[in-house]
């Protein structure tokens, strides 16, 4: 039996656009001489539909896009994620088409509900296994989650006849670290059951989340015998086919080649999320402010490598207190991009604001309302040009800084997506480099990478006047944000407890401004947003305690 | 057995702060010869402390806090809600303490995961009922949904001893017809188990959500037999005793008088909902753009009414496009409150802005763009003020415009806490002539209230210019945003089909903007926020398949 597995990049919501693209790889899959093709998790509506799902005619589209699906493509057995209302209830769905109808609906019987994940929101657990034999091989249909506890799924299973194979429809998103943990748990799925296991990802982004795609085909012992195009669609095909008492697996043509490390993966998640939510969201063009300072660099080349140096305009907003120095930069790395290039100052208008604010009473004109003024006057001429242009804007804070809450709300957190917001500083360096490596020339000016970093909002400031070093700081807020830390584990750790104590405040007391900030790629085990959910109105003090 | 329940305002994270709360209240109780005290649903650590319980130290913290609790409460039985670590998972609890010691905990069996409930992220559930007997009366600890479905709970309870009472702690929050709703719930809870039921509620407010305690003891017929104060904190009492066959409940002292109505409701949980996210995040002052609108207008009155006229600051800031009656309106409007009130006007900010702009190819000073900027130079100036004299702005979108987009990002959307972010426009002409009415004076001139709704960014702009007339739109709202319905269904129900598909086409396209705006009291049964959580990245078109 000849296996495809059809990793593509599903819209949410697009169900008639969704089936229209797996017909397409349907058509491509037949001439492949494929006999099982397999989609990704919820495929026909995209992943994740979020309070769509709590529409009842939504859910019946979803089963009648199914059907019509099972009509275009009844040459082969397909295995297509899509949602149902089954008893008044919704279930994350696996159909087995054959024939031109649905021969059979698995119901995901594990639903993840932590980080990112809400399904026990929507969706009731199936209770009932589904095996299923074609050309005489029995396969194992599971749903993501299914699969991540292979004890468990052993007993689910028993009793349902002889497996050959485990297939499962995923939808996992991407993070540092994932792939080893797919791998390491596809493994020992193929181990428990001593069979190949055949793994389907969706590729694409949606909103803050990448899916990475890198479907995967495993023997019966656990190795990875093929890997599918990380960050874009593919088709990976493999024949399986029993001989005596064992299973055997062969992959058909080439293996594509995988992310060479961790800034690579970085980089082409960035690329993907970005170019994803710009044209899902209807926008060709992008508009993000450049200071000359490294994290606007880094997001521009992102942008230009993402969308084409034509659809990225930078505008440079000096004031008085930018040196020219990085004035200039600007302007440089714009020319090394080949992206078009504009300056609008904002002096005049900040003292036109000035003034006015003069005529209020305890108005200060060197303090910080006067810094984040600043601020605010560049997001408004941002916001000006993306309403008049009808370009998206791109943020561009990285994670350590708005984890603090070194920003100004309104002012360089206004617009649209925030390319870098779950990057922190430290690695913003390491794409900076990585970008300079990848073209083998200084995309990003050396000046940029080397200058100490500063917000450039008041005389001679630097980032290091208010925020520890960022290696000191990146490392507490990993330990505080992505791994739950208390303040007692980060001190006995060797960190120094003033600076502990001063991070995890500003982390606590600026929750307001993250909770109004744009989306952006989810790249860490725990990224600002849906995948951290805390209360504004929050006095816990967690050195109270200790 | 004299049975207290007290209805408290617990403010999640102060763990310390809200053990000293209960003490008051628990000394207070003693003096009223209270043998039962009862406090809420995580009482220890407010609700709902989201992320905070994936800390193990606060888990901890929780435990320790109950265990010092017992040992200050030791001359009764108190049952309190508490978040508890056991076998390496968290619970939802209430524990018994008696006698200096924590005696008992109940783990919460139903956890409640839809609307703005994520307790499935959180929590396993339990699977042992706790039925106590405590001066001869079999009492049968619950928590909050776990007797949302008294057959269930009926079958939970079979088999754990003879129950005389069902006690229940909640965290319930508010919208409009909730009430009823507990009160039906409750009343069949004490029919099916031929008991009362002592009812406890949380009181306060938390970010989004409103508590508005309201305990309740029902007689064993199902009779609410007693209801505490609404709004509030409250310490309601009832004396219980076993007579033969039947349980006997009688009330100590004086019912408290309950809201009046639909609009009295609304109007109280907006004035506590206001105050507490204010108070509870350390501000003391607040200030907000004063249009001479209706919006604003009552937006001001419920601040002076929740914080003082002395804590209230509001800011006119004129262009060439408010005529002078709103002007003058506003100004009459701050003086009817007693409020401070300034006025920066934006013309040459305005001008500023404009020739700047105009330096780039495209730029329009009569489009869209220029409308938004004009709300964006306000916003500006409301979060300069704010930085500056440490004031929390207040926005003042009402749900109809925020529903539809007729907002500017970062301009009339920019501000800490959005007061009547979940109320329709048409009720917000109800809830000015409520204020009108309870001080028996003007207090938001006629005159407001009766012209034609504008957001003055042009010359004889008119909200009806770009919206239907508010009592259309807010029923095409209240079908396709609180009852998911699709547009099929809105317009069999006779609503008009172009307008229909055009306002849930602004619905679905602007929930870019609601992602990035404050949050706001919750009034009905679907607010945004967390209670209504859509994809950005969204193509489902809801006509396709009609």
């Amino acid at each position: 039996m000849r296996v495809g597995l059809g990793q593509f990049n599903a819209i949410v919501g697009d169900l008639a656009g969704n089936a229209e693209r797996m017909r397409g790889i349907y058509k491509q899959a037949i001439g492949a001489g494929v006999n099982l093709l397999v989609f990704p998790e919820l495929a026909v509506c995209g992943y994740p539909p979020e309070d769509l799902l709590l529409k009842r005619h939504f859910l019946e589209e979803n089963r009648s896009t199914v059907k019509k699906l099972a009509g275009d493509c009844a040459e082969t057995t397909v295995i297509v994620g899509f949602a149902d209302r089954y008893r008044a209830e919704a279930y994350n769905c696996a159909a087995v088409l054959e024939g031109g109808k649905i021969r059979d609906v698995y119901r995901k019987s594990r639903l993840p509900n932590y980080g990112v994940f809400d399904e026990q929101r929507y969706f009731e657990p199936g209770t009932e296994p589904l095996v299923i034999r074609s050309e005489g091989i029995g396969i194992a249909v599971t749903i993501c989650m299914d699969i991540w506890d292979s004890k468990w799924l052993g007993r689910f299973l028993k009793g349902s006849g002889e497996i050959d194979m485990v297939l499962n429809i995923s939808a996992s998103p991407f993070h540092l670290g994932k792939i080893e943990r797919r791998r390491a748990m596809i493994g020992e799925c193929a181990r428990e059951f001593d069979s190949p296991v055949c793994y389907c990802n969706l590729a694409g982004g949606q909103d803050e989340l990448v899916f990475d795609g890198r479907s995967m085909f495993a023997d019966a012992s656990g190795e990875i015998v093929a890997t599918a195009k990380a960050f874009e669609e593919d088709l990976l095909i493999a024949d399986i086919g029993v001989e005596g008492d064992s299973v055997q697996i062969e992959p058909v043509g080439e293996t594509a080649s995988q992310p060479a490390g961790v800034l690579d993966e970085v980089y082409r998640a960035l690329l993907l999320g970005t170019r994803d939510y710009v044209r899902k969201n209807g926008f060709e063009k992008v508009l993000l402010g450049l200071s000359g300072g490294i994290d606007s660099s880094v997001v521009a080349a992102i942008a230009t490598a993402s969308l084409g140096a034509e659809n990225v305009v930078g505008i440079t907003m000096p004031s008085e207190f930018n040196a020219p120095e990085t004035i200039s930069d600007a302007g440089r790395l714009a020319k090394s991009l080949g992206i078009e290039f504009l300056t609008v100052p904002i002096g005049p208008i900040l003292e036109r604001f000035n003034d006015s604010l003069m005529e209020v009473d305890g108005w200060d004109s060197k303090g910080i309302a006067y810094e984040n003024l600043q601020a605010r006057i560049r997001g408004t001429i941002l916001m000006s040009l993306s309403n008049q242009l009808g370009a998206l804007v791109l943020t561009t804070g990285n994670k350590s800084e708005i984890a603090v809450g070194y920003t100004t709300l309104y002012g360089d957190t206004a617009g649209g997506f925030a390319v870098i917001t779950d990057v922190f500083k430290t690695m913003v360096y390491g794409l900076a480099e990585y970008i300079n490596e990848i073209n083998a020339r200084e995309v990003i000016p050396r000046d940029v990478i080397n200058r100490a970093p500063s917000a450039e909002l008041r005389p001679d400031q630097k980032d290091s006047d208010s925020l520890p070093d960022y290696d000191l700081l990146d490392e507490i807020l990993k330990g505080y944000v992505e791994e739950d830390k208390s303040a007692q584990e980060l001190i006995e750790a060797g960190l120094p407890k003033e600076v502990v104590r001063r991070v995890i405040r500003m982390v606590d007391r600026n929750e307001y401004k993250r909770r109004q900030s744009p989306p952006g790629v989810k790249i860490t085990p725990k990224a600002f947003g849906r995948d951290r959910r805390l209360p504004i109105t929050n006095r816990y003090n967690p050195w109270a305690g200790g």
